[in-house]
């Protein structure tokens, strides 16, 4: 992992310091609406429980800094390890991912324990000086828990959307629609050449954002804007769910072994369409980004709309002319595109929706994982999955950066994920 | 339906009034020791959360009695009824079986105030006058209650047994071992001839109970106790689960699908055979009759014994020269056959285990489904399943009769159930 | 098994070597319209390819009677004992049963050079005096080959009904459909009392038909003839297919998750419902008695009807008073219920379609399996199967009898089963 | 798609003619081994009946160029084109993929008969003056059937290894085992740089082999010789089927459900490993390189190697320096590398097996689907492969190039599939 490099070591251990408990914090809050039972059931097998997440983020400070790095360090539960490794086959056996919703037992109460019992430990390792590699694993752990942190989100939606009730995680009153913006999305136009991509200067990345590397591009043009949920329903309305001439092969027996029609949490009332979110259920707001399409969706919508999707090299270069601002309001909240673009003119870069690329996820050119059991971070899913850039509006902000490479199978669509068309020029 | 006829309309409102009282009552007791998440978590297709038991047999006494019977009554939550019914067609969509461990809300707290609410409403009805209908669907609903508290326990055994830390639901003390009892059992003659069979008399039944009708039966010899741990393990240990000369074809092709090599909640350790129990694993105790064997397995059993499973005709013929008198210790806990028999000699008849028999589940000559909705309750299940009689150690002793037909399909084995042996004379 | 005995041994040999040679011959003619491809294909995991059911009985002759018992005898294919094998657990490993469509080759012509060879060797031993534990075997054979006649045409026919050219089996001209029957059945009335049933008396039964034991039967009544395509179709009018309160629990969940809204093999053209047959697809013909039902199916036509099922004992009790006399035209045509009935009052009760009786299939009282390989033929299957009586269009005439027991799984409906329907007297 | 463009229409004709006859034999020529039951039976869902692709094939000509451009052509059977469409949604409904193996007539006979049909027809379309559109496509029906071609052979040995007989497509004899080259490959370096890639040139290439574009290359280094069945036996003896560390995710996941320990066809008998063949069971050959494995199975082998698989860019760039020699020997024989290498010191590149390249099926920047039906060529199968690149020992030799791009899911392996190993330099 490349971490950031403060100049002292002092320096470094305040920043991690308060990173540590920041993020940590964030955390606390983020389980804060939730019942034990809430935090306990697991809607399907690729989400995991709300306290799944809060002690595995925790059990990874716990047994890849705590136990090999602070002397004398006392485990909390010794069965946790089998309980809450994710899919770390060097460090052993675990419980299936399917079953993590059958662990009743620990309470959300005990893993609150536990964060506190990790909290404290830390403390005690962050007040000394630290070796590098040792800072570097604290990094990646507080990186690790942001992703978390959005994923817990996502898998609360999704557990919340199986409740007939539709409960809301946070503020279940009505969001503001805003006006439609109706004005089609400008297309901005880039040259080709060779550009350099990837992670390379100061400041985290996982493994997977590097080597920086040079990458030829061609010509091509970008849209200043994230796909509408108004524009979704045009393609609706077109039979854009019942034309397979539109769809990638294995895009089109899913949609229909699945059938679909609209995206993810869409439903249809006598009022038009509503769709869920973390305020409980909510009329569409047209001029807002779509969300919850699957990739499978997202390129059916690029080609009938006669366009592509931006390859993650093309988006990365266009981001780097652009400010790291972005839309964060709050968790799980859309608003239409802000009038004011950035300096290549894009707007909705980033904080509004995981944008859909046509890159399968694979490795850099000299790509190497990490050492050691983190080594099994990122590199064995490069395979069966696309990438995502960009960031929603429930990744944490401080956890966005250009090179940052999400990715997911193609059928997935439970996650904040939307899309930008693109063009060759 | 047939129910308890006391001679007077005040004595059976008391008595009603005391019925309903204890069974929910002992609802109430069996939820205390679990946790709201422990309540909500389905652990299989097959099993309910606890949460949704209570909030059922609370559904039952609203749906069935207090909307169409009590003037007035104000509907807890209009949702309930399709978050909580279980199978009624005629009542109209439900939440799918499958799908039950999705609702975390409302909470267990909420479930509680549902059956405050209920209670009370019952309590101003139950005050009044009943119009026999009336009482008898109360009686309904209290008898189905009390199956949903053996099903309660049942289904939070198979949940914490998933739990790799063997919770226990109460008192995780070690069970006494009892001396082994290594007599075989003596086998009871019955002659043939016609018999009377199923419920005729006063008290309370469900509809497939009746009628009373008279069967042909041949002389018979049952065992006069249970198989035991110790006699299963002989079995295993003679290759009982690697011989498939003994088997039902469909039981073998199950039992090798499913990798079966002991009866459920079995796992060997260096100490010996161990068990999930509801209070947490235990060591089998050998002379405790064993359970929670499939219909295929305890038929193998026989096989290998060279006897074979009774019927149902021939059970209860022989129960009926029997005191209603068990072994009712308490929730989930086998013990060794008592040395006193009943009046044909027969031991354990009641509250260890559920006895598979050999009978499929089938209507008595002139059955009919009682009328309504409540005709759902066992008419249409009468197909795929065997009949079981006796009574376990989690069946509510005021739950249990001879003329009591359990069923479950051929492949089951989260129930407590177990065998006992018979032959032909 | 039970086989019939004739005087003498001669006069045995000659009924044997008669019955052999009828019997095989007959088989050859069932193969001859089809081609290797068509004999070779398997439709699904239930059915078997006719090449396999030619060589399966063939092995059996040579596997139970030649190898033990013809001195001298070489195998055609020593490979063959794992290809053709069935379900013997005790004769050792097989070829999966659904992957029985894989064998290419050996060819049909093969086969048919494996059943020369097999009767050759069988005439030499029919030559001579037999013990009478082989003459019981071949006519145990004789009436195994008679059950594969009848499958390999019922598993044909699903083959065909696969390929959307419909291509039929032979003679593809149109069936004259008859007059329109319109009366509705009479009901014949039977007394109740203490019958006799299962076979007892001379000639071949499997061992599932005995012992013959008494049975009390309440009075009963039954229809005098089948229920005609004319009437399901007044079922499915009604809603019969969409009526969860008509269908047991089992049956309602299969209809929905297969998606029934006819018997299998009907389809609904602009001109009526036509239906796959042997003789290709042919309009339905009103006054014939619908089939290609499954037991879900009919139990659901008899609650709607308000009737039900018999049981087999009540079956059984009624055709005893009636001539082995029954429809058996050819294969695969059924015929409207003829003017004449039996001494009973009753028609069709053989050779048209089997017919569903609400019996599961269980072991006769003191039933013990025949001893070696065969006593695996039908003990093994005594679970979650039902009882079929009569015999179909596509029975082998001679295979016919009151005591013969069929049985299918509940949902079974690519065999000729229909229903006819009883009540309570 | 890009066709060969000779200079006068006559000469193009003629060619064409050539072409035509010449590949329309060869399959006529891998279909004469086979029996109807052989080229009827589907041993898989993604495997085709041999007479299937026999049909298809020819049903393409049909469909796309005589329907259209023949005047006066009178169709087959109109029926075919449900039958033997394979995924052209736009050309309408077809057989379901998984069904196609229930297609027992038309017989082998009558397809032939087709052939005849359609070959006479197109030897009249021939004779004319050819529009430049219907030369492209009777160009591409030719490549069209010679993918086929492998496919057939693909899929029969898949079908005769499910046959515990083992049968032999042709020539069952031994095979004569090279000498075991017992040297580790030496490995080219070549420059990075700016390459051309894609095919761009005269002669025929599939719509995604283009356009031919600019692509970077960092230095790299490749193996001069595919990895041998005895590297593989080193990979299995140390573990490499058990240790996880070594597999991508979703590639162990498969492994541990499909119980894999060694490529597909293996099985191990006393003397060693056999595996089945086109001339049925055969000892492995340490020299030969090994075949059917699956991308996750080759991806494992790299990691353990310590090296890496080849980019398609990588592997095409090398590839232009070699002269189009390969291997071809016959349809299934494999055989240990050539002494002799190429001018970038490379053997075994075509005719042996198919080499898995670490690129996802992706299209090539400005790639544009063809117009109309065979626009669904290629474009829509972009998602969830893998290349590879070359051509095995079943591919027609006339059918290879180096800008071929096959492409298979990264769990198939039924396919002549193998690797070369890569590095960076």
């Amino acid at each position: 992992m490349r971490v950031s490099k403060p100049h002292g070591s002092l320096e470094r251990n305040a920043a991690l310091r308060a990173l540590y408990q920041s993020v940590r914090a964030a955390s606390g809050r983020l389980g804060a609406p939730l019942s034990d039972a809430d935090a306990t059931v697991q809607s399907m097998p690729d989400a995991s429980p709300a306290k799944w997440h809060l002690a595995h983020t925790t059990w990874f400070f716990e047994r890849m800094v705590l136990e090999p790095h602070l002397p004398g360090y006392r485990v909390f539960d010794a069965q946790f390890n089998f309980l809450f490794n994710s899919y770390y086959e060097s460090i052993g056996a675990r419980q299936p991912r399917p079953r993590r919703g059958m662990i009743t037992r620990p309470s959300l109460e005990t893993i609150h324990a536990y964060r506190e019992h990790v909290d404290g430990a830390m403390a005690r390792l962050l007040h000394d000086d630290l070796a590098p590699a040792v800072a570097e694993l604290i990094e990646l752990g507080c990186n690790h828990e942001q992703q978390h942190q959005e994923l817990l989100l996502t898998d609360i939606l999704h557990l919340f959307a199986q409740n007939p009730l539709r409960p809301a995680y946070k503020d279940p009153g009505p969001i503001a629609v805003g006006d439609t913006d109706s004005a089609p999305p400008a297309y901005r136009r880039f040259d080709g050449g060779v550009a350099e991509i990837g992670h390379g200067g100061a400041g985290f990345a996982f493994d997977c954002e590097g080597p920086r590397h040079r990458a030829l591009i061609e010509p091509y043009q970008l849209a200043d804007r994230l796909v509408t949920n108004a524009e979704w329903l045009e393609f609706m309305a077109d039979g854009g769910y019942r034309n397979p001439l539109l769809w990638l092969s294995a895009g089109w027996t899913t949609a229909q072994s699945e059938g679909w029609t609209a995206p993810l949490y869409w439903e249809e009332r006598t009022d038009g369409f509503w769709s869920m979110t973390l305020r409980g259920a909510q009329p569409i707001d047209p001029a807002a980004p779509v969300t919850h399409v699957s990739y499978f969706e997202a390129d059916a919508f690029a080609t009938w709309a006669q366009r592509r999707l931006p390859t993650e090299v093309e988006w990365e270069h266009a981001a780097l002319g652009e400010p790291l601002r972005g839309n964060f309001v709050d968790s799980g909240r859309l608003r239409p595109a802000p009038a004011q673009a950035g300096r290549a003119g894009l707007r909705q870069m980033y904080g509004d929706v995981w944008e859909w690329t046509r890159s399968a996820f694979a490795p850099y050119p000299r790509f190497k994982p990490a050492e050691g059991a983190v080594g099994e971070y990122t590199g064995k899913f490069m395979c069966g999955q696309f990438v995502l850039r960009g960031g929603s509006c429930v990744t944490p902000m401080s956890h966005i950066r250009p090179a940052y490479r999400n990715f997911f199978p193609p059928d997935a669509r439970w996650q904040f994920s939307g899309l930008r068309l693109a063009g060759d020029a």
